[in-house]
């Protein structure tokens, strides 16, 4: 369950998405969720399942006075101080075929700073919140040395200059690795001290609403985000801007993941 | 639910692995659940959540009067004609770490023949099972081609020659590539159509009790399970032989990905 502490807009989107899920996975077969459907505000294409989603928790959130920024119709201004940036569907490949690793990942910003995160494993309802400036249970490993590391990535990406090596450079020293596609709810295993890290090995894959409940969560818990290339991640209603994210048990740790993968993506990929 | 159909004895152990899963998550530390604390009978060494887990099915199925076979215990010989192959916990470091990602895989085998596969999910309850020669409610996606695939694949293994670049010619041709760390929960959800393959990229990684389960799951839901080197997977006691396995949606696929991890291995590392 999502915990009654988190703000109502928060927790409204977080229920309306879980109920979204459970319906669209019952009622429709994997093609016709995964089928393409519509281009996002990041300009890309969007499926089915992911609108399903969306649209189910913007209805939920109507009434509210925050402001919402989401992955597929980008920002819905209402005037407010207070916006919701949210990945209503994170995992969708997963959601779309049934492999049970999805999330929902919303944090609040106030007057564009991020003040809580919130990440909701669809597939089990299990949830990991935090508010800035509130004492947290959630504890990172606390690592600061790659070697050795468990690290979690993104999938290699052979068609970006660059990034294989950079993937391969990681995966070569880190003690495990795992690809799980579900970007939040690996960073909210690195906030909980079950994995010591994940990252987009240079890709800039990610985009503010894949990555800004992550650092609300690790950065309560003692943990670290960062961009491969030292972009700050800020509130921005632009979706086309991209990230290469890096959740890390310690700042050391983030240090270190994104000067590896900076000097690797440099070279020309092995 | 572990369904009422299956073999008293895969019932009792996989019970048994679910109680004793959470038994040991809720008793100990992290550390101390990832600590090595014996050697295993295929020689690796051993943690002491492994211990845990297979010990309390050891202690469950006593009674019983089939013989098993399992990961660190090795051969219980009860002169029966029977024999339970399991893998009490598939995805060790999962377990210990708190991703939850963990399995108990279990095979019957009569006279040296699979009969009977089990998978459950040990983190949610979720199972599934299937009986040579009976219907199943197990179906693969079909998929025959590697290009454009989801397939899981162990970690690349830099360690052992060829393996890497065997690994990167394969995820270089998927549409998706994930790593759960969990041999046999991905190999269940190839059998019901989550993803379209899982394989070892030729660092002969998997032994007996990997793949086991796999081989009634896959074969009974369509689709096929092949060693990398073609050597075939029957059931021996000895727990030193290794294979590199691959599960696939069909027996097209499990070829291409076979011949494309072959023909890649005996390559340098790229």
């Amino acid at each position: 369950m999502v915990t009654p502490e988190a703000h109502p807009v928060l927790r409204t989107a977080a229920e309306a998405a879980l109920i979204a899920y459970r319906d669209a996975r019952a009622g429709y077969g994997r093609a016709e969720l995964a089928e393409y459907v519509a281009d996002g505000a990041d300009g890309t294409p969007t499926m089915r399942i992911d609108v399903l989603v969306e649209s189910a928790i913007l209805a939920a959130i109507e009434g509210s006075a925050a402001n919402a920024l989401s992955e597929e119709t980008g920002f819905v201004d209402r005037g407010s101080p207070v916006t919701l940036v949210m990945d209503p569907l994170d995992g969708s490949a997963n959601a779309a075929a049934g492999v049970p690793l999805t999330a929902f990942a919303g944090a609040i910003a106030v007057d564009g700073e991020f003040t809580e995160g919130l990440v909701v494993w669809l597939d089990t309802g299990r949830s990991w919140w935090a508010s800035r400036g509130r004492p947290t249970g959630l504890r990172t490993s606390g690592r600061t040395a790659l070697d050795g590391a468990a690290v979690s990535l993104l999938r290699p990406r052979f068609d970006v200059p660059g990034a294989a090596g950079a993937w391969r450079a990681v995966a070569e020293r880190a003690g495990r690795v795992r690809i799980l596609s579900t970007s939040c709810l690996e960073a909210a295993l690195v906030a909980d001290g079950s994995t010591d890290a994940f990252a987009d090995a240079a890709s800039d894959t990610h985009r503010l609403v894949d990555i800004a409940a992550s650092v609300v969560l690790a950065e309560a818990a003692g943990g670290a985000v960062r961009d491969v290339w030292d972009r700050p991640i800020v509130c921005d209603t632009d979706l086309t801007r991209r990230w290469s994210g890096i959740v890390a048990a310690s700042p050391a740790l983030a240090d270190e993941i994104a000067e590896t993968l900076r000097s690797e993506a440099g070279l020309p990929v092995l």
